[in-house]
């Protein structure tokens, strides 16, 4: 396995396996990987002969008063993962290789899509997300990207982007990834004190009993919101940013929660912000 | 030569062709071919082993009020003039094929770039300009995309695209080409009246005795913008819309016109907007 750096080296080396007919699977991280990123590696290496991973703590994508330089960095521990999966490269360039002095290109997925749920919360991130992996796709140049569902807005609008830019590849999303008790792997999760660890499991429990009880019926979808907020505020160290039940395929407002609409959690835990969500 | 319209059928034969290791040059027009967009075509033709026109009226690139609908079009006559070059392929998708329903991702250029000259006087124009080319280079994914110096913001803008957005491509920038009379070749010149015609030179006859003029000397570039503004306001039937002196890198304003400047003109004859510029 290799560790590459300089965008110029992996443009060369993308054209390079090109040439030699090689099928190229990516998987953009910000690093501190956890089973999660493990799992989107794991299928890449099935579907493809060879797998690149980029790590990359995206400036773009952050708010001025978010965590982008405390955001848990140890590049060393990630490529031993990676090197045991079988990954062949890991793109790991710096911010000054990604965003020169002078940058100013952007992409942003206009309309309601990124104004609701992450896009009202974080103002900006989509607009970072959106040129970050567009920066990284003409940088790798890949057969098959990897996103995961645990971040669902944002694997949408990757696909959105994809669609409406022509870009020539395929987006694979794949199931969000839990601890043995029910928590969506994150790489934030390193931030949770003992007592936090214990009340984020309140997420995917009222998630998953949402789910179940929507299985055959279907509900009123403020009233389901409601309920689940009631139940996340039992939780005195959880504040809800955000309960939201929306259409699965473009995540436009439905009023009857059923088969086919997502659940959208995102919460405060102290100073560390969680998402989760559940298709139903 | 082929002519394709489906984004989908474009971009299986760009696959095929970087399959068989063919070089490809790109020419992005809007049709109404003249020998500026010839002479991009025929240098592709030298430099490639496939060349591919697309030719597609733009419209996210057009303001409400401007001329979209009623911009010249003749497929037929542009295809001829295609096929004596030697083009392979034109690639000619509708609107529709483009920008299908819920179609909502764009690129912005941000910052002071865009937002003179032709920014400041067609807002939006340089937001669907990136976007349609990054939609086409996705499709074609040529090896070498030609400009023409004419739109000399458009063609900056293009460069600084790819640059940032790391698009794996070489973009080639191309003389003016120009009447024998001095005009700048436009596929609006089309829209001109014989008098009107007629007033249209003074564009070139004044950026042409100017540059002469800064060859060996300096020049107050407020005064020298004055000046130029002057000697076209001589013509009564050319209402100008901007003479700006600019650095030729980057449009950043100068203070001094000497070498390294770029003089920039855009004025309107009756009901068309015509624009020319100089290198120093």
């Amino acid at each position: 396995m290799r560790i590459i750096k300089k965008v110029s080296q992996m443009q060369n080396l993308a054209k390079v396996l090109h040439g030699k007919g090689k099928s190229m699977g990516f998987v953009p991280t910000m690093g501190a990987l956890h089973e999660g990123h493990l799992s989107l590696m794991r299928r890449a290496r099935k579907e493809n002969d060879v797998v690149i991973v980029s790590i990359f703590v995206n400036p773009t994508q952050f708010g001025p008063a978010e965590d982008c330089r405390r955001y848990p960095r140890n590049l060393k521990k990630d490529a031993e993962l990676c090197n045991k999966i079988g990954v062949g490269y890991i793109f790991a360039p710096s911010v000054n290789e990604m965003y020169p002095d002078g940058y100013s290109t952007y992409i942003n997925i206009e309309g309601n899509f990124t104004e609701v749920l992450e896009g009202k919360s974080r103002p900006g991130h989509f607009r970072g997300v959106a040129t970050v992996v567009a920066k990284l796709f003409n940088i790798i140049q890949p057969d098959r990207a990897y996103f995961g569902q645990k971040d669902y807005q944002q694997l949408l609008l990757v696909k959105k982007m994809v669609e409406d830019l022509n870009i020539p590849l395929k987006i694979i999303s794949c199931p969000t990834i839990r601890e043995s008790d029910g928590l969506a792997m994150s790489s934030r999760n390193v931030y949770l004190g003992a007592e936090e660890r214990k009340s984020a499991l309140i997420l995917n429990q009222v998630l998953e009993s949402t789910r179940k009880s929507l299985k055959y019926r279907i509900a009123d979808a403020r009233r389901m919101e409601d309920r689940i907020i009631k139940i996340i505020k039992k939780e005195p160290k959880v504040k809800i940013d955000y309960v939201e039940i929306r259409d699965w395929k473009d995540l436009r407002p439905v009023k009857i929660a059923r088969k086919g609409c997502v659940i959208l959690v995102a919460v405060w835990i102290g100073k560390t912000r969680l998402i989760d969500n559940v298709i139903i």
